[in-house]
């Protein structure tokens, strides 16, 4: 099995492994007492609150530790909100944050406050200077992932802190993504991680809260973790957490650079290997370990379980694979192709060969779900018949009313066009990226009696 | 070492630990994730679930796993409120229970809700009755614990349950004691409960939710735990929770035979032991491995300091082991002495020849903090001078107040009083709570310019 799934949970350092089950047997009592057990739980709590500070960057006592980066992230919005609710009650995010963030801005937003949602560029990344923008007199909490989760754009962290510092707006900074490659680099006010994502266990989160942050934990806390991550302290997952995230910094420098040709080898080869394919994400300001692109005409599900039969785990932002039958939204802000979506996201440590071996699967399993799908063959050239036609998708999910739509495009002439109705999300954000990839002309939407009706121009 | 503060948190029963290794070498992926190792991580979700439900004795979709037993009683709470919010915003809880209740019922009367504290005899226990009587038109929820965790009482579960069944008042059991030992009695809507307390690890707590109870989760939520427990699941503490609960129920008859036994010999034996000491908690309706008491002219941390040198490891509710320096609000609900006061846990497999140590150690550890102290030898015979006599022990911290008064009172005549003038506010319990020991009267408290002075009549 080769596990390229290393941004959704990357497996356990063996590090992380021996620090746990030392632990267990040091690290089981309550810090909170007395007793000579409690003692050493509380030197144990110490020392790895004094090194997750030194691998943040920050100091011990702006650590908290919490059950998970999801928790991490709710408490900290939560807790800045309220901390500046006299300043205002507005919340800037980009959208591209992981669901953990904008699920926070729904609730902050349900009750009553306002949220600007900054949208990115084809590539995932914010612009510095719209982010700015965004800034308002009102503006409690400003959050900004310093990577994103699913394809991999670093974002510009240090500008946009510098932007938020001098309008005095406190930036949270989600690191799930980076922390174990370094510290977040620039003058943000906080920061959240989750250990699960840098090899260590489930159930340890990390929130840094700068001191002169104004911050009021919300909810029932008690007296552990300075009153900011309420409930007994998961020792065991803490250390280990600490303890793996020195050891895949120590190792860092030396991965980064063997990862990101790897994944620069997948972008250059995948769209050589395999007919349209989108490679997503920004070339150069990337994390070492992702790639991700989009195979038009294939049903992101599909594609899953044929790479999954030939031994590779991968996760996919297509709607098939979402429960609520949507595209992810990251893909959709960036307003690339999602169908067919294939995120491949390694762990530190994998090797070259598995990479080479996707190579060779990856194009018979395409192929074979395009075979299933009946996608059309490439450029097919068939003889005029109408200027204008329309393809009924209604009822069909993704991605087969684009593929309803290559098969007939070439059925109207050059200048005519293709209204296909669909009533699937999917079909607004890969009907354009459809287009864009295949030079046509996307003429807009418009509303119909059920679903909604896309134009395509045909140009050449 | 003897670990006698089980109640705190139990060492890692070996199930747990096995179970624990085995899963974090299958269960450290994403269960959400469609490939096989996502797939093998959910049948380890969903069998834990299925397992968890048999222990606890309800349906596998009424079981949220939590990050800890806190966690799932602020989740449960606040989940509970909001469900019934059109009934009214009237909540009830007995007054001794775990501080993660009260913290939680803080919140909502912060939030405008109305907060009924029902009272408990000497004993601990809440009486059904007055409970009942609570029960209003617009409670929207009732919480009790299934057994005291500072006394090891008993509450009366099934009987309060009733009563709220019959007003459609949901009752919400806070379990982390008593889960251990068998599923909970009675009817009642929502549980809570704590792996690390019955031997599980940390970072897995179990909230139940009976179908039919109105529940609406607050906060941002995600795909999670039916959207009431967001973030990643922590598989390997949850299955090592399961398996542990497993394991300690199949003993659980047993060894509640055999730790009855040596905490019954620990309730007889120590005030045989150790002259002024009080047992509290109910004799009979108990929890097997529960004992408190409290001995009189005594600095509990002091004491704790003695045996956890002796070997000993356990924990106090006496105002100098908090943070606040206020005396544990059970013993002070109780009404009974906190000085001095020692809550011995045995955790199963506790052997007899520890508890045997136990009593050889302790009357040398109390006569040796009474010692330095200065406590007075028991009842000292002293000419009488003065009907009225002023102790002033303002800015002197638990004994020390009850030590002076104890000192003086032989020294007015019979029908004289002593005012003890002091601001610690362990006086307030420890004060009366002397008097009933040594049957002299508690004439009350009156205002002074500092502090409050406490009056006593002697009487024999």
């Amino acid at each position: 099995m080769s596990y390229f799934d290393a941004a959704s949970a990357a497996p356990l350092h063996p590090v992380a492994r021996q620090a746990l089950l030392a632990s267990l047997d040091d690290g089981w009592a309550d810090p909170a007492r007395l007793h000579r057990e409690g003692r050493r739980a509380r030197m144990l709590l110490d020392a790895a609150r004094e090194a997750a500070a030194e691998a943040v960057g920050c100091r011990a006592d702006e650590v908290v530790f919490t059950a998970s980066g999801t928790r991490a992230v709710h408490s900290g919005t939560a807790g800045a909100l309220a901390g500046r609710r006299r300043v205002g009650r507005h919340l800037i995010v980009s959208a591209v944050e992981h669901s953990c963030v904008l699920h926070s801005a729904d609730v902050f937003e349900a009750d009553g406050g306002t949220v600007t949602r900054v949208g990115v560029g084809r590539t995932g990344a914010v612009d510095p200077s719209a982010f700015a923008a965004a800034l308002r007199p009102d503006t409690a909490l400003a959050c900004l992932q310093s990577a994103n989760h699913e394809v991999g754009t670093v974002q510009p962290v240090a500008e946009v802190a510098e932007a938020c510092r001098a309008a005095g707006v406190p930036l949270l900074v989600d690191a799930a993504q980076s922390l174990g490659w370094g510290p977040v680099a620039g003058d943000w006010s906080l920061l959240a991680a989750s250990a699960h994502k840098w090899g260590g266990p489930a159930g340890a989160g990390l929130l840094v809260v700068r001191k002169g942050v104004r911050f009021a934990a919300q909810g029932p806390v008690d007296e552990r973790e300075s009153g900011r991550a309420p409930g007994f302290e998961n020792l065991p997952a803490i250390v280990a957490a600490v303890a793996s995230l020195r050891a895949v910094r120590a190792e860092a420098a030396q991965e980064a650079v063997r990862l990101r040709e790897l994944t620069e080898r997948i972008r250059a080869r995948v769209p050589a290997l395999v007919p349209d394919v989108e490679v997503v994400g920004d070339p150069r300001h990337r994390l070492p370990g992702i790639v991700t692109f989009s195979c038009l005409y294939v049903d992101g599900e599909a594609l899953l379980h044929e790479l999954d039969r030939a031994g590779f785990s991968v996760s996919s932002g297509s709607s098939c694979t979402s429960s609520t039958l949507t595209p992810s939204h990251v893909l959709k802000a960036m307003g690339v192709l999602s169908e067919g979506n294939v995120r491949v996201s390694l762990a530190p440590g994998t090797a070259e060969a598995d990479v080479e071996r996707f190579f060779q699967v990856l194009p018979g399993a395409v192929a074979g779900v395009r075979e299933k799908l009946g996608a059309p063959a490439p450029a097919p050239a068939t003889a005029v018949r109408a200027a204008e036609l329309l393809v009924d998708a209604l009822g069909r999910r993704c991605p087969v009313p684009v593929i309803e739509l290559a098969r007939v495009i070439g059925d109207v002439p050059v200048g005519g066009t293709v209204r296909v109705l669909s009533d699937d999300e999917a079909a607004r954000l890969d009907i354009p990226a459809w287009c864009e990839m295949r030079g046509q002309e996307y003429a807009g939407e418009e509303p119909a009696e059920r679903g909604t009706a896309y134009v395509v121009r045909r140009v050449n």
